[in-house]
């Protein structure tokens, strides 16, 4: 009997880390599980997995749970359920509601993970071995979850080549929606006002990248955001002081404008040389 | 007498077009003049630029002034007072203060122009001749332009690849708030405050896309954010009030939040499609 993945999800992540998991030799087939039939069709025709799986799929050795974060906490149990004693992790974009909504009965299996990467690209088709190569995936147990699930997932992720760290799943979701999920709605804000001003005719390559967060799946994002609402509205607080102050000096302090981009400027240039 | 291209300020976008222009045989020569010995060394190194100009440079047929925002209206002055009767064109990102700070005497010879082109980057060094190979030139003439003037660097602009446009300066100013200058007080903002939540272990693609205009010079952008001041202020309203709008649907209307991501994400999906 084949040692199988059993990828729940067969979008853009998960048929990523299946490409990736295979090429390792961490799973000899991945089976998938798809709501949409579409979607499974287009797995298969990108060779991202070996078959459909069967209502009750035989020697899966680990799940994938890449599906929208409003249905993960269903796909995990769906996961402990055919799958059991077999190590569950799932690739959302928030944790703590995850966690949340299989409380009391979480399986011990189930690793919640993030890897941060992916694009605002959609489906098997885009689907790419090397996207965590170099990518930072978060890992945010619970005082339940088995070890040895745990120290599995962990070698797969680091196995495709990411770099794994463990964190608290709160502290996961207040950070990630400083650095995307207020971002996105900076990005989804600016591109309906940029199209109503009519000013889509006036963009270079600044506004290209500024805005390429907003091509993002609406179903997916509605998702992330509205589970992680209360994060998200904190920062954006925070956000829109630090916005009202840039503004001020906009209006008002040449040298404190000057000031705070050349700290940015600073900051974000150190990024591209840590690369 | 060779017909030169006087280049005052040897940085990216005005480097970019002494190559782009003397590739297309627009001029035999560039001559150029900066405040700084470092950048004239810079462009000497990297056959930007020929030679320094000479304090009265002979020859000159065209002068584009490529330098800060705020230093453009006397930049101006001294081309139409060395080369006069020879177009002169500047390349900044905000138009109406330069015209206003050049009345009541504009010399006719000079033609507003923003190429909306470029990068964070900076320097002759970084400079490209193939940077307004389809990229968008608005010109913003008054009524005492010189129509010849006018004629000759819009042909020099084509010449280089890019598709010219006439526009009315307060009009660009206002559209260049929204998808420029208002985005990059949003990256100069979201930088700082993913440094300051020491959220910066957590990113990815979609943040360093997004963030990176937050790596322009401080110099150059706190004029540009200045000079343009009133437009940016009134578009950044408008922007915060859709951001409210957005952050309360993502509190409290998830169907109005997936509608409202719906139409971000078709507008700039638009965007690729177009080019």
């Amino acid at each position: 009997m084949s040692r199988s993945l059993l990828l729940v999800g067969t979008g853009l992540v998960g048929g990523s880390f299946a490409l990736a998991a295979r090429a390792e030799g961490l799973f000899e087939r991945v089976l998938g599980v798809d709501a949409s039939s579409a979607a499974i069709r287009e797995a298969l025709a990108h060779g991202v997995i070996d078959a459909e799986a069967p209502p009750r799929p035989e020697g899966v050795a680990g799940v994938c749970v890449a599906v929208p974060v409003a249905a993960i906490a269903e796909m995990v149990r769906y996961a402990a359920a055919v799958a059991p004693g077999v190590p569950v992790f799932d690739v959302g974009s928030v944790k703590k509601p995850v966690l949340d909504a299989l409380e009391p009965h979480t399986p011990a299996t189930f690793v919640p993970c993030h890897p941060i990467a992916g694009s605002e690209r959609q489906g098997a088709a885009a689907a790419d071995g090397a996207m965590f190569r170099g990518a930072r995936v978060v890992l945010t147990p619970t005082e339940e979850t088995d070890p040895e699930a745990f120290a599995t997932v962990q070698r797969w992720w680091q196995a495709v080549g990411a770099e794994t760290v463990t964190e608290d799943a709160a502290v996961h979701d207040d950070l990630l929606a400083v650095t995307s999920h207020v971002p996105h709605l900076l990005a989804f804000a600016l591109t309906r006002l940029a199209a109503d001003a009519g000013a889509l005719g006036h963009i270079g390559g600044g506004f290209r990248d500024f805005t390429r967060i907003a091509g993002a799946d609406a179903d997916v994002w509605s998702q992330i955001l509205g589970a992680n609402a209360p994060a998200v509205s904190r920062r954006l607080d925070e956000f829109s002081e630090r916005l009202a102050e840039l503004a001020n000096a906009t209006r008002n302090d040449p040298q404190a404008l000057r000031s705070a981009i050349a700290e940015a400027s600073r900051v974000r240039r150190g990024l591209d040389a840590d690369r």
